[in-house]
């Protein structure tokens, strides 16, 4: 039965997280609140301009994106939408930084030959 | 402490799941599977050309993508990536149709004037 | 030379597009404006609860999306961000309604047998 | 008439490209083409494990992102799927590195206290 299958034990998940019907068009301020969210939590993460990347397992990672809606949500911002793209594969442990290190690779090569 | 905060009581989230390293460029087969296990959930939802739009609480609703990505992983799929569009508001009570009949209902009067 | 290649001659492409630092929560206003203008376009195009679905040659969609934002901005939104789902193939042409048939057609075969 | 307007003369995307229906779940070589389009259009760029991001004119950076369908269509994908986010504001010019160094700024005072 589907409905028993456990959630996958690893994930890798970008999301970028936007307030909806605040005062001002700098969400500067709600990110940082994220970051510092995300530092709590323990779990591997790295912000970058268009987003965070957290890694763990989809339970964990789930939950702190949850959480980071919560936490805005009672500082008084009263909707958020986010973008969240989850990647999840069962050939390989992979960490983020891995996927960047894969295409440097191979770019490293052009300017060796 | 942030990380005892809970996880949003309601949340309407939109996925599009995609299948990566399979043989086929066609992934109809993965997602009609998909459409079954959301069945099974008991959420609302519903499919669209671009993705399927489910409801619920924020931990029911990534708990059933996240089987999703554990379905098609038993199947053999071994990398899959999903692009997850997710809304929480506190403001009030919304259902997906809502957000499509309070555009119409706009659309509507500009034929009616 | 990559730079001088064609954009692909067909897409399908859905959005969401946020209004940010607007007054209120309620985008609807602004979404009932995008669908005027796609209406204008000539394109297809469907609406539902998390986004729109349009297609044509990958010029004329990515127009339109940026016109939609700066219509948006023409009527005071001062930031906007959009997230884009857009799909190309080259093995055969399809429609966006051809994608939720495909997958209809084998759920249908659960309960034919 | 909306139809006439022109797309933003600035925006800030970041995507994430996935071919669809390939032999392999590695998608490295694939993105490492796609990183030496980006070089020789000459746009400010920058690539991070689940995505680039991209700066220019609405349609200089819709346009290379197409090319880099067209390029991948070339080299034998016969099907891609991405996902863009992409911002564009009019009460300020911002590039993308401004906005990571915003939120560590917000973060700095938490230690400077």
């Amino acid at each position: 039965m589907a409905l028993t299958l456990p959630t996958p034990a690893a994930c890798i998940a970008d999301f970028c997280l936007i307030p909806i019907g605040t005062p001002t068009a700098s969400v500067s301020r709600e990110i940082a609140e994220v970051q510092r969210l995300l530092k709590q939590s323990g779990l591997a993460y790295s912000m970058h301009s268009a987003g965070t990347t957290v890694e763990g397992s989809w339970d964990q990672v789930m939950r702190v994106i949850g959480q980071a809606h919560a936490l805005l949500h009672e500082g008084g911002v009263v909707r958020i939408q986010s973008d969240i793209r989850v990647g999840s594969r069962i050939d390989k442990t992979q960490h983020f930084e891995d996927k960047v290190k894969a295409v440097e690779k191979i770019l490293a090569e052009d300017t060796a030959a």
